[in-house]
């Protein structure tokens, strides 16, 4: 076969605007990264599992220059304030000055961490990202919202900011576990589910047949343009980034229920797919057949649907409440009037929303 | 004498312009600071010194608001990550969310560090500047920049975030001790350098007789739409803003050498300032007038102009030299064309300023 295309999208924002290159096996060619670094600094971040695969080619495609290295532990319980004072302490004392850069290898955590260390080294470094997860290619690392956790929440303190530049290899996902993977199809189900039309097309052709590295580069383009279209009108999520919002008001209730330790994001937010299209078919705007190919499409990607029995749902809406406290007066959720076209309902019907979970409970 | 007239002056960054508020006794208005705060959630940060003072007064004029604090203990080393994390830790257990307002209360490492909380709590909340020393409120609370300390540096960490407002009551220069109040006198000095004109000619009078409300107001609001006016073009300080630098080269050699324990930041300036009329004489670009003329000015404010004999120019010569591998790789110097005409030298012969540095030494 021939090698794929590289594509490359740009997200316009002002002077903060960025490319996003999506290719196969691109991170081995210096012509692409190295133009980028201004100076003789650089600083990758990345995690125990990332390093080992990926961090000498990485530094082979710099070899002129003066790389540092963060190597922190993998998982979500690090993206926290010691972390982000590890990649703070190495820039410090290797004397990295305001026209450093930063590379983020990794999934969605290195990248909100390195991202925010970035936006706030020295009032703002510059910095690159190349996510590894499909998660991270797809929606993490479109955007610039960069973050840590504090110890009583996710991504509490964080900052708005974005990348010089996203490099996405889609080589990168043979090393991801199967489970990773399929937790990122479920962001690009989404993004089929909001963009409609030819995305949804190709997003229930690739889940009905094996697909080439073209299709898989064709896909993750064709995501990342939605969200960078959002992004354009909407940088601080102030209205319409909140559409990307889709599937997440039952997935954040679900993962904060189970301590993060039940399911994947992605895992959590195809539940949470299945409970908008549950609600917005109970409103009479989508009917049963599209709700039963969502269900076919997520089972096909080896994605759970249902709210498992040992869920209590007075619990998991609890949850809900809490999220809708910390956020807004009242309950704000993302439905789907059509394949291609959801809007965002501010003032939420609750008893809806609680309808709509139980529809979803496994065995109902 | 008549109340005097609160002066306004608009900062003009697109959807990031505030408003600068400048008058006598306005902190006891509610009516200025109620409107600017859209919910319930206030969050006032200030130190053990400035609470007792003007904590009672705020609270008073934010009665209808559900009013948290956090006061930290005051002095420069208390700008680090134990108080930025005692910030965030306050707005998360009492559940503030992303409409919520902090308020700066105190001189500028309260701004500083309050303006850094603001930036990053929940990617960005809104905060309101009640700078009460001269020194912030000529400088600091003017630009956005934010920042805590890091055990090797100061200011390393940070970002450039704009207030919603800067509120400047001169009333609070009453409780400020005299010394403070002098180093703050030298920003005003080095505005006026940099702005000449009307300003110098104000700040020469203030300084040969008592000036009284109105005329501080003037000056006060003349520096910080100086300062906006370079803001306005060069938020990020890519080229002009350097010009605040004035006199701030030699400062912070002096400051570091002396690991910021024998000057306040304002008279290591006004010794800096003394320093770059020296240089800008010796390249014949202002007369021995205009330098004798500044040294006088400095005086009467009671600002120190030299370099005291106990300071070995080698090992001052060699913070000037670290400041500069930090920042640039030639070294950059702001020096005096004339009054009101000062230019960013980005190549400056260091012999030159060794000779400045000379000139200045006490005695010479």
């Amino acid at each position: 076969m021939a090698r794929p295309e590289i594509k490359t999208l740009r997200v316009y924002l002002d002077t903060r605007s960025y490319d996003i290159v999506i290719g196969q096996n691109i991170l081995t060619k210096p012509s692409l990264i190295t133009p980028l670094i201004p100076t003789q600094q650089v600083c990758i971040v990345t995690n125990e599992t990332i390093a080992p695969l990926y961090l000498q080619t990485i530094c082979a495609s710099l070899a002129d220059k003066k790389i540092d290295c963060v190597i922190l532990k993998d998982g979500e319980m690090y993206k926290n304030m010691a972390s982000l004072r590890k990649i703070y302490d190495k820039l410090v004392s290797q004397n990295h000055r305001r026209d450093t850069t930063l590379i983020a290898l990794g999934g969605g955590v290195i990248g909100d961490i390195t991202g925010f260390a970035a936006a706030t080294y020295q009032r703002g470094v510059s910095f690159i990202q190349i996510p590894t997860t499909l998660l991270a290619q797809v929606d993490a690392s479109v955007g610039g919202k960069t973050a840590i956790n504090h110890p009583q929440g996710k991504n509490l303190i964080g900052s708005i900011y974005q990348p010089k530049q996203v490099i996405i290899d889609i080589a990168t996902l043979k090393t991801l576990h199967k489970r990773a993977y399929k937790a990122g199809m479920a962001e690009i189900i989404k993004y089929a589910l909001l963009a409609g039309g030819k995305l949804y097309h190709q997003v229930e052709q690739a889940l009905n047949a094996p697909i080439n590295a073209q299709q898989l580069i064709d896909i993750i383009h064709a995501c990342c343009a939605y969200k960078a279209h959002i992004i354009e009108q909407d940088e601080h999520e102030s209205h319409i980034r909140a559409l990307l919002n889709l599937g997440h008001t039952t997935a954040h209730a679900l993962e904060a229920y189970t301590h993060y330790q039940r399911w994947l994001h992605g895992e959590a937010v195809a539940i949470g797919l299945h409970v908008a299209a549950l609600i917005s078919q109970e409103l009479g705007f989508i009917d049963k057949t599209i709700v039963n190919n969502l269900v076919v499409l997520l089972k096909k990607a080896g994605l759970p649907v249902n709210i498992p029995r040992d869920i209590e749902l007075a619990k998991l809406w609890s949850f809900i409440q809490k999220d809708k406290k910390a956020q807004h007066h009242s309950l704000r959720f993302i439905l789907i009037k059509a394949i291609g076209h959801c809007y965002i309902e501010t003032n939420m019907d609750e008893a809806l929303v609680m309808l709509g979970l139980t529809k979803a409970v496994e065995g109902v």
